[in-house]
């Protein structure tokens, strides 16, 4: 299969919007990802697939303390600014937006649908991307939930508005 | 985290609704499921994370050759089927439907937006599930693609319909 066909089949595949932070001694971060996919609830993990070319991907490696903020209907803004499409720096990034500090000291977004703290227990080398499994410490949810989805390369909104 | 609260927050995690298929060895077997998630395009790779009490899974772990069927719009009925929520026998799963025969010997779903062969090239074992990484060999796309999408335990449909 030639990676046209891959990324075109994957554009296909529809998934939650999501912006994964980081904080810790490697510094703060936060990237816009939609590779994020429930595991286990023995215990209860997910798992997050990040470019190793990401700014984020090696202080998720040295901080371990992830949050996993799902995106509510609207919030398209916010995801383009993390997935460095638009004009704000890095260092601005986290001042657009409402962002508080959560337990394990990693930043969580307002007006997320979900808030979900956790820890990497276990990262999975797969060529460009490491697979992270995060197990789930803490998480926050917003009253009348929805969906910032991306399918067919747009973004969709589910749920209330 | 309890479980709980670890489900509702799964449920609020939109994501395509696929039916994943195999054959091989150990025989036939299909099962509707929606944690798929794209890895790498280096080779071109995702993953499908599934429960070891579902009937498939040991069929997979044996046959090693799926199908992802990324669903279409309108395509409740089968999702109901290959979820056991239906009346419908595990034997007559493969009867309600129009299947082919992939290049690797395993069922592809008709209609679907999306189907994807591959073979399992890694498996991470993750308390009740296991995660089956699998390289990609094949895809064949619906014209006017539409997704089948889950979030807040409800099927929504995006794009063409």
């Amino acid at each position: 299969m030639n990676k046209t066909d891959f990324f075109n089949a994957m554009s296909l595949l529809s998934a939650s919007v999501n912006i994964i932070t980081t904080d810790g001694p490697a510094g703060k971060g936060g990237i816009t990802a939609s590779a994020v996919c429930s595991v286990t609830d023995t215990p209860p993990t997910l798992l997050v697939c990040i470019n190793k070319r990401s700014s984020i991907h090696n202080k998720i490696i040295q901080n371990k303390q992830v949050c996993i903020n799902i995106l509510s209907a609207g919030q398209e803004d916010i995801a383009r600014v993390f997935a460095g499409q638009s004009d704000i720096s890095h260092d601005e990034r986290f001042v657009q937006s409402l962002w508080l500090v959560g337990g394990n000291g990693v930043p969580t977004l307002q007006e997320a649908t979900v808030n979900l703290q956790g820890e990497v227990s276990h990262q999975q080398d797969s060529g460009s991307h490491t697979v992270f499994f995060i197990a789930l410490s803490a998480v926050s949810f917003k009253e009348n939930p929805s969906s910032l989805t991306y399918f067919n390369r747009q973004f969709h909104s589910l749920g209330h508005c």
